[in-house]
């Protein structure tokens, strides 16, 4: 999975705790553990996560956040110091008993106990039975439902994101020529945004290397008539950018005719998913629109992964944009909108930009980044 | 958690496939789903594992070793073609009907349906339904029971781990000079191992950041009178290494008369628990020996964290020296012997080192690296 940030705002925090505290209150929840660690960043305000010691939140319904960790650690949980209360076990205690002591002492002492859906089985099994005084209850859709709008706080971090996202973009252009190699590339690029505060890892998959979505960036070097996918994610104050450019190498007339389309294609199928975009429209529509325009192209095989994923705290991250998804699109959600076509052995395309659904329709947020860098595939 | 290999040897996966068939039969399981990266790793040759589309694994009681994964990431889990067998479901299709139609295709029709411990909930859930024609049974403990015991195979691995393991400290020595940086030290020593073809990113804590035991290498200038904890890892074939020293800067003079009684009381206790470790003492044992010691040179409260932890493919893996478990030592199992000393505000000390019990005792894969890199602490 993408890496996550150790920190995030917190009156970012803040706010997502006040909105779970509200639907606890709706769902008669009496407390919430957390053990993801895109959770715990998002309810405690640090990403320590499940590892072989226990590591773990919890949001009593009036708003408390304990955080439960081995003893040696408390520094290093330090950044949630200011949200979360910390309760520490040492090595031989039993850190389950210490986890159903600090309910107990938040004043949780009956009722239902709701859960990350993404606990180990093995944990859950161990905090069900030291917290028999508790009635336990997935809590999973409660977690999901404050995340998945982004607030107006959230909004400005994502914003922020996307202008240091499109830097990279910027920064590569002139270097994608004839002879230059997928991993020289990736180093001129991240060495020039470290420079800029800011570390980046993007995907370079030129030629047939582009035709593998998540193909790793190798050493092949780029040649006239290649189109080359890039894909890069960058993390600002812990909400992520996802951007996808395809750049073509050498003339017009150097890349064939056929990839010519495909590009077209892609550019027209997202064009028509973002005009699609807005409140109440189900999240499979927007991937059957963009699939439509693709088919009718001739290229509905090689348009093999969903259009796209919400984005935030995770790269990837509820709603999905996949066929079967009945969820409607709402204000506040962000995706990003990402067809593709992937022809084996020959080349690949995808375009992708990020866009928060708004009360009317959508923005989208990587505006800054023209879609055609390379205007020889217009 | 820290990372893992992509890939280990065919061989080894194919060694651990054999033995965990072996405690299916005994236990009458039909099949082990596998969810948990080490387990995808150990089992089917690849660490493709738990997102947000599902990817994991199966063992069948008869050997047959699957993959499901989505149709677009079969070439990235190729590496485990040799192994397994592969079965993709493509992005609108229901995931778990697919992986119960790849057990049905290898046989399974019938029986217990063991799984990974550390499966998410949600996950459990879905799969238990949608294998509602077998029983689903924790199988945790049959996967660890394979993989606590290292193989010959896995210990030619191990031993190779520890040669480059060695090498950060090798490399690391002359640099351990008043006035360099902890942060200049890590880019030193990366760049000369990168050059080596090893990837490394040590720990590297000095003077009091050296008294909380998993703070990150900063920026902090060497002093003379400093002690300086170096932990790094190196992972070959897909096996780890895990070794720390600890350095002295300046002349013996420098060092407060206080550290370096901290520092013998260390030593000495790793050397009582290395001396006591054979088959049949608990692992709670070794610990409260290494405890005794530096209790008794008055640091008792200073050594916050357990013993040690086994180690593999993961770093930390079982079996655990801490207090309370009583499991017994086994030849074949692999620990780190690692005893600190935390003194807040003023210095640390660890010593740790990689030991393998053998059929009458133990030895150290480490021991090509003194203990005393600083004859100034001796």
């Amino acid at each position: 999975m993408a890496p996550i940030a150790s920190t995030i705002p917190p009156h970012v925090v803040r706010e997502h705790v006040l909105r779970l505290c509200e639907l606890m209150r709706e769902s008669e929840v009496a407390a919430v553990l957390l053990f993801d660690r895109a959770n715990m960043l998002a309810f405690a305000g640090t990403s320590h996560g499940p590892w072989d010691r226990l590591t773990c939140g919890a949001v009593t319904r009036d708003g408390q956040v304990l955080v439960v960790c081995p003893e040696f650690e408390r520094p290093a949980v330090a950044g949630a110091e200011a949200i979360a209360t910390i309760h520490t076990w040492r090595e031989h205690e039993d850190a389950y008993a210490r986890l159903a002591e600090a309910l107990r002492s938040a004043g949780v002492r009956g009722g239902v106990l709701g859960y990350d859906g993404r606990v180990w089985l093995e944990s859950y099994e161990r905090f069900r039975d030291a917290c028999a005084f508790l009635t336990p209850r997935p809590a999973g859709a409660l977690l999901r439902e404050v995340r998945v709008c982004k607030s107006r706080a959230e909004q400005a971090l994502l914003r922020a994101a996307q202008e240091r996202g499109v830097r990279v973009f910027e920064a590569l252009a002139p270097l994608m020529r004839p002879g230059a190699r997928e991993c020289d590339l990736h180093t001129a690029v991240a060495e020039r945004m470290r420079a800029e505060g800011l570390s980046v890892d993007p995907m370079i998959q030129s030629g047939p290397n582009a035709a593998v979505p998540h193909n790793a960036t190798g050493t092949r070097g780029l040649e006239a008539g290649d189109l080359v996918v890039v894909d890069s994610t960058v993390i600002v104050d812990g909400y992520y950018s996802d951007l996808t450019r395809t750049f073509a190498i050498g003339s017009a007339g150097a890349i064939s005719p056929r990839a010519r389309r495909a590009y077209r294609a892609v550019r027209d199928a997202q064009r028509a998913a973002i005009a699609a975009a807005r409140p109440g429209v189900a999240c499979e529509t927007l991937d059957a629109i963009a699939r439509r325009v693709i088919a009718e192209a001739g290229f509905g095989e090689h348009f093999t992964h969903r259009l796209g994923h919400g984005l935030g705290i995770e790269c990837h991250e509820p709603p999905y944009l996949v066929g079967g998804n009945r969820e409607p699109l709402r204000a506040g959600m962000y995706v990003t909108i990402e067809p593709g076509v992937y022809v084996p052995g020959e080349f690949g395309v995808r375009i992708e930009d990020d866009v928060l659904i708004t009360e009317n329709g959508c923005q989208v947020l990587s505006s800054a980044l023209a879609t055609d860098l390379s205007p020889e595939l217009d």
